[in-house]
């Protein structure tokens, strides 16, 4: 068998996956926001009726995979395998979510780049011709994610110029090695790139970097210019850092001209205070889920490079004066027909 | 492509990969048990040098990594893919330990159970043709578990007899798509199973229901019986998990003679007090790459199911009540020649 890897960190899949399902469940906050039509339910009660945050973003994460199972007309047993991920200790949003799901389960840590790693796994997966389907879920949940992180929502901390809003939302995808919806063709794996960033409330500058790498090993691997997608879409940069993402291709001599980022994509940044944009794995994963795959469907675009971004510290480490390594998975992804 | 999937939950290598290097660095305490002479390096500082238990996990990690790179005769940049996790909050162990390896990186969490979600990735990865060469480390280590989970070292907390002492260990493979070595043959991966379990110093209990449906899955998905393998070894059931998965077996008729489990391995139950055994993904990771392969390396045994278990909760998850899911995933892995 020939390799079907390209490069040093590009796997080209063979029988490119089909995404037959895709669905999001956001909160309140982000139904406000730009996107509000591409979701496909928003919650009015942040607590999705759940006794506790954590709870909540469990209930959710289900309620997202429920949905994406039964757009594409399955049931979970006719999943082969799960892959799932979100940012709560011990990754308790997943495993509770998944829990009474019986299917063959992958947790994932990858921070906000949780839905590139899950997409990657499991497009490789299914091209190594292991099974026939498997589904992607991942959340955040912006109360969870404060009290784990920062401070209790009740402290009222003030939040610095450069600081993102979590966004409390899940995305899922359902891939099929046979189908007839938008292709996953190339996946390309990060490395982990910490450029000594020591500002925890500044993910956007600690993750540019690790963008700035793996798309730059995306298209020396695939000798692929950026135009030759429609939008070349970042996870949660951010206004700052996707600033510096462009910044740091311009210095190669590259220009982007046709990025966007889910952070900067999802919330309104002229009424909705959320300062340099959303983040978490839930915001890139419904943004996707919602609102680019309707693009590729609809014919808008035909190819897009999605490149979730993951800031893979801890509040331990960052007490202890660790710098913030950051992570980027870009995952290629083509219109059916 | 006919699929390579037996059953409903196992994967059937192809072109099984095969195990080139591997590698454990355990503390003191775990040199001073059993299986002793079987690992590569024995710390006799529990901090590895560094400033902080989570800076020793992590340089412990990347000490087990580099030996297992050695043993292979690779170069970090031999390797196409890292798959590493720990059980730290947002897996620093194995983040920080990846930082400047430079190698396209996989973030898992599986709690105890990631060793078996790692080399279950990766060799169906590499047995897609994505590659020719992954790694798999995980971790843990006594000190920065205790005080993550329980309560800190200095507090001098008594232990209920149920409890297990978390293993400072690293263990690491390097898998090959052609080489000589031991050979994964099939991986069965597990559902999350939780019965209800909420004391978390009882994760053996917690654990064994998990352990008896994936080894159950695995037996039915291959049609194999257990006297197929000369050892079926769990993870980290420890002394009280270990009976409850041999009863739960036996209530099926289905006798388990060969059965060891690494938690119940590593340390001496008559000196070493460590009440019902070591756990944390460090123990069977370090277990496997010291003992287990060694076994097979010399033809005492053929074919051997490593089977790593998980408790997929947290502390938050504890306090709000929850119970303790379970997983476990089943590696069969068959002796060179």
């Amino acid at each position: 068998m020939t390799t079907k890897k390209l490069g040093a960190q590009t796997a080209a899949l063979s029988a490119p996956p089909s995404i037959e399902g895709r669905a999001c469940v956001v909160g309140r906050k982000e139904g406000q926001g730009p996107l509000a039509n591409y979701f496909d339910y928003i919650a009015q009660d942040d607590a999705f009726g759940q006794s506790s945050w954590e709870k909540a973003e469990s209930a959710m994460q289900k309620q997202a995979l429920a949905l994406a199972l039964d757009k594409a007309g399955l049931a979970a047993s006719g999943l082969d395998w799960l892959f799932a991920g979100d940012l709560l200790n011990q990754c308790i949003g997943s495993s509770y979510a998944a829990r009474e799901q019986d299917i063959p389960f992958f947790g994932l840590y990858g921070a906000c780049s949780t839905m590139g790693e899950g997409l990657a796994l499991a497009s490789m997966t299914l091209d190594g011709g292991f099974g026939e389907r498997a589904a992607v879920v991942v959340s955040s949940h912006f109360c969870s994610a404060e009290r784990q992180y920062r401070t209790p929502l009740e402290y009222g901390g003030q939040r610095t110029p450069t600081a993102q809003w979590t966004v409390t939302g899940s995305g899922a995808v359902v891939l099929a090695r046979d189908g007839s919806g938008p292709r996953v063709t190339h996946v390309t794996v990060g490395k982990i790139v910490d450029k000594g960033i020591k500002d925890t409330n500044n993910m956007g500058a600690a993750m540019a970097p690790a963008a700035y790498d793996t798309i730059s090993a995306h298209l020396r691997d695939t000798g692929r210019s950026p135009d030759f997608y429609d939008k070349i879409i970042t996870g949660d940069l951010g206004i700052l850092g996707s600033r510096l993402l462009i910044d740091l291709l311009n210095r190669d001599g590259i220009t982007l001209s046709n990025h966007l980022d889910c952070g900067a994509l999802i919330f309104d940044p002229e009424t909705q205070d959320v300062h340099c944009g959303g983040s978490g794995c839930g915001c890139c994963a419904s943004v996707l889920a919602g609102y680019l795959l309707k693009q590729l469907e609809e014919g808008a675009w035909k190819h897009i490079l999605f490149c979730p971004t993951g800031a893979l510290h801890s509040p331990t480490a960052a007490f202890q004066g660790e710098s913030v390594p950051g992570i980027c998975h870009a995952i290629a992804i083509t219109a059916a027909g």
